[in-house]
């Protein structure tokens, strides 16, 4: 399977989480998106009920995490590693939004190489150290007066941006009913005008732009053939009330 | 402003929530992508400190949500509503994934009217009455074999995607040192080759694939001013050691 063959090459790691709520809904992001290997540097309370709560349906992301005693180690394997930063602070290095980095990260990931995302303390972020060992800067587009991410909301939308970049999200579901064709439609606007006609609200000598706007109403509906075969049934009755009226 | 216009314009709807800690979630979601406006349909606490707790700077947000007693006057106003949906469900209307309809909606609030966003409670979604109001279903592409965003999450996808649509996220960040010109890093392959000539490792007769590999290292890591400088004092002083070595 293409996708988790692109996805299972990344790995969320957490440094230093301090919040257990956060860690699990970490997991349950990755899991949601299609990932698996969450990553834990020294977390300061793991394993936490509070965890496996947040978790929710995603316990096996948790249950089968992995955590270390440094980033180094967290690291081991990786070819590219992007570090989250939520401040403009001093970068050595140039800085990608998320949406482009989800590029640069499946395209270092489709080279064979694992690649980490990076997340740190939730007060403290990344240190400059940490910083220091990964490739690839990334910050999220915000506020610009709070720019504040929880931090499983930041992992949520890190992960689906990879999911975008990796996935193709296949067909939207087909509506309910099929859509009636364009020639079903002009057949049909073509019946409101005969019907309109006869009832003496459209004039054929003068019909102002009464045509255009049942068009362009009826164009931004997409009709289904259903719904077009129902307005029909309706024009005729007015039409004909005869052929509908029960008799007494 | 141009970012506030547009982003006002939109509301986030949470129908019967069941988790103060989602709608703390929610609220700061908003808030780290510049939206403000949460109305809140028969929700089952509220207020509530785990609520404040989670929306952490973003208890304004909280303060000010509108509290209604059914969707319907939720959406008073409002032009446009799109359902949030996870379920695969036999819909009435075409279906957007999140992106393509955060496109959809920002049009829609161009064209002057209020926006909502309608997300349903944590264990049943959207009832069909709902949903039969709403004129946008909205699916966030997500793992198919668990699908299973958490509200906060699904509001934070979706306000971000909202504030791409909406608001350019402005220039990355500038590097912290100015980037090196091309004929500065070319200068600097020239001062290589010489260098190595002079050492012997660089046979200008048999020159191999040295230079063109040293190029391709430098040109992906986009050298600094600085950079190139360090690296040809440092050329000098292979070259020339006399004139770097300290007297005794």
């Amino acid at each position: 399977m293409a996708e988790a063959l692109s996805l299972n090459r990344f790995r969320v790691v957490l440094s230093r989480p301090g919040i257990p709520g956060n860690i699990g809904a970490a997991a349950r992001a990755l899991k949601t998106m299609g990932l698996s290997r969450l990553y834990l540097v020294n977390p300061k309370h793991f394993p936490h009920p509070e965890a496996e709560s947040r978790a929710s349906g995603a316990v096996d992301v948790l249950a089968n995490a992995t955590v270390c005693n440094s980033l180094e180690e967290a690291l081991t394997g990786v070819s590219m590693a992007a570090a989250f930063t939520a401040r403009r602070r001093e970068l050595s290095l140039p800085m990608q939004w998320a949406r482009e980095a989800a590029g640069t990260l499946c395209e270092a990931a489709n080279q064979g190489g694992d690649v980490a995302l990076v997340f740190g303390n939730e007060t403290y972020g990344l240190s400059n150290e940490e910083l220091a060992i990964c490739q690839l800067p990334v910050m999220i587009p915000a506020n610009p007066e709070y720019s504040s991410l929880n931090l499983g909301a930041a992992v949520q939308l890190m992960c689906y941006e990879l999911r975008m970049a990796a996935v193709a999200p296949g067909e939207a579901p087909a509506s309910f009913g099929e859509l009636a064709t364009v020639d079903e439609v002009e057949q049909m606007i073509g019946h409101f005008q005969q019907t309109m006609t006869a009832s003496g609200f459209f004039n054929p000598d003068n019909p102002k732009r009464l045509l255009p706007r049942l068009r362009r109403m009826f164009g931004r509906i997409r009709l289904e053939r259903d719904e077009v075969n129902i307005l029909r049934g309706m024009l005729n009755s007015f039409q004909f009330p005869e052929r509908f009226r029960k008799p007494d």
